[in-house]
């Protein structure tokens, strides 16, 4: 089923889904601006409470088929090796509210994204030093984070292959663009797996449990995975697919969001990324992706971040036009105009569509 | 007309409403846990785009009537008198999600406040030393957020009387929880009112204008009035009418946000605030305001932000039950269990209902 575009205006959202909008909080497009988000800007996804944690009582737990477990302090994590690193996060959900029929969860368009430059120390060398028992085959990473899912009462918790845990960008955030994480981005510690979908950066860390068997938890065996109907088991959700955004140019409309410009030269720009390589190109078009040109690329400052891109559009005349632009990776992938549709609307990288207006005079 | 409580379930949200929804960010119920909001939590509503300012070359322009006008930096500004306050600031249209029929803009539910601690420096001394000539009558503060509304093109901008303008806990702030304001706070400065509605407390300020009319701009004239019909001249949304809200017990279902505790013991907290006076009182309910005790109320530590409650409440079995709290000031103001209906949806300050599910074991 492939995904209908420009009929979403008929979209009407329910109020369980309203009262998810208000609570996780989207990046405004406009934000594109920033390389670095700034705190209070990045998308937060919260599945249950944000707990208040105190930290001088905290405990990392790492434990499990480990030969020597360990419990440590911040005090303790925060004295180990010191790594930063921008990384670009995107919820695996973004753009679920335009897929129809639209799955029924956080109804985001397309402002679930954000790069926050995280301070932490990685966790190979941590785990490593606990000597890893032969029959481990996956590290389980569990939140302070309650509540109940799908009929299931949980702690938020996710598990990742030895491969993939211990890979050299993996690391235990405790600070966020600077400073300690605030509450809500996961004080006082939290996992930042780049290129991967935000589900897999599990918040509010209480422990990391090598385990022998696959994890079956709801947040892995039943939420977060591609699924084509109900009695499919699907896949894994894992990587971020290739997506580009742009910060919509002119003024906004209050209510409609519709954007006006003067005719005249206008600066784009956006920025573009992908989990499964880096950025190798941004194709931008004025006519909602009839025709393409090439975007300029920024510098790829960092190998795990967004990169930006700019486009000096000069509108041939006043008139309505549909700006879009679709970001390919060294891998060859492609955003696709239209994206493939599943149940529970996960990965949906279909080409953003920004209309805008331009008009002789204001 | 009065508020049906208790139906809403059934509301539907157009995609306008969700494109405003996510993103403007909700402060999360449980944030109620921290008497200062942290910066990322603290509600938003942003009529138009967030702008990209430099600040070294901003200047916040004084004029208009004023005998001896300035031009400021924002390095002077901060070499005047330093006064730090803690804020509590709503939305008007917090609530109005709730309201039926649903006025159409952005659709809170009951989470468009928050509790910063502002920098600044006192609006009247400034305004003061510039020498109002006698013919002026208001000042007008003029954001650099441009946008449509209502079919007019416009710069973000409100007044308030000298009186209100001059009052002795107006501020011009720079700084938010003790660092320079982020830029969705309205960076570098901004106007803060306590005790008015947040629509008063410019953001992005670029000039503040004695005038010798009533401002007629569109966000005093026409936006930001209580309406009951679309020919009613309305009166003017000025300060906040009591509220109190709860940070809802026990764990929530991902999805419906239901609550489930286990029995026994808890210890429900909250916050309450008024524009009009200081809390007196603040009455609870676990039986959906059939009857109402008095809550314990925590001092007032700051003249200007909400006031803290506790109650320790014991369930008497098992069952669901429905919690409320309700605020009365010191003006003798006391929160409705159903706020009048108006055409644009401010003000409604209707009691929280907190359904909750209590269980005999988990």
């Amino acid at each position: 089923m492939s995904v209908p575009q420009g009929t979403s205006g008929s979209v009407e959202i329910s109020e369980q889904e309203l009262a998810l909008a208000t609570r996780n909080h989207g990046m405004p497009l406009e934000a594109l601006r920033h390389e670095i988000t700034p705190i209070g800007l990045h998308y937060l996804l919260i599945h249950y409470d944000i707990p208040v944690v105190d930290a001088a009582g905290w405990r990392l737990e790492v434990g499990g088929l480990l030969e020597r477990p360990l419990e440590l302090s911040l005090e303790q994590l925060r004295a180990r090796p010191r790594v930063t690193a921008a990384v670009t996060m995107e919820c695996a959900g973004n753009g679920r509210a335009s897929l129809s029929p639209r799955p029924l969860s956080q109804p985001w368009l397309l402002e679930a994204v954000g790069t926050a430059e995280w301070t932490g120390t990685p966790l190979a060398p941590l785990i490593e030093e606990c000597g890893i028992a032969a029959e481990a085959i996956e590290l389980v990473f569990t939140g302070i984070d309650r509540g109940v899912e799908g009929g299931v009462e949980q702690f938020y918790e996710r598990s990742l292959s030895l491969d993939d845990a211990l890979g050299e960008d993996v690391l235990l955030a405790y600070e966020a663009n600077g400073r300690p994480l605030p509450p809500q981005h996961g004080y006082p510690l939290r996992l930042v797996v780049p290129g991967w979908y935000g589900m897999t950066s599990v918040k509010w860390l209480r422990s990391i449990t090598a385990v022998a068997e696959p994890f079956e938890g709801y947040q892995q065996a039943r939420g977060y995975r591609m699924m084509r109907s109900a009695d499919d088991p699907g896949t894994p959700v894992t990587r971020m697919v290739p997506r580009s955004l742009m910060a919509p140019p002119g003024i906004p409309d209050f209510m409609s969001r519709r954007r006006f410009l003067a005719l005249g030269p206008v600066d784009l720009e956006g920025r573009a990324w992908s989990g499964l390589g880096t950025i190798e190109r941004v194709d931008v078009s004025a006519d909602g992706g009839e025709t393409w040109i090439a975007a300029e690329l920024a510098p790829q400052r960092s190998p795990l971040a967004w990169r930006g891109w700019t486009w000096a559009w000069e509108p041939p005349g006043a008139g309505d036009y549909e700006l879009c632009s679709r970001a390919i990776d060294s891998a060859g992938n492609e955003q696709p105009l239209n994206a493939e549709w599943n149940l529970k609307g996960y990965a949906n990288n279909s080409v953003q569509r920004v209309p805008v207006q331009v008009t002789d005079q204001r």
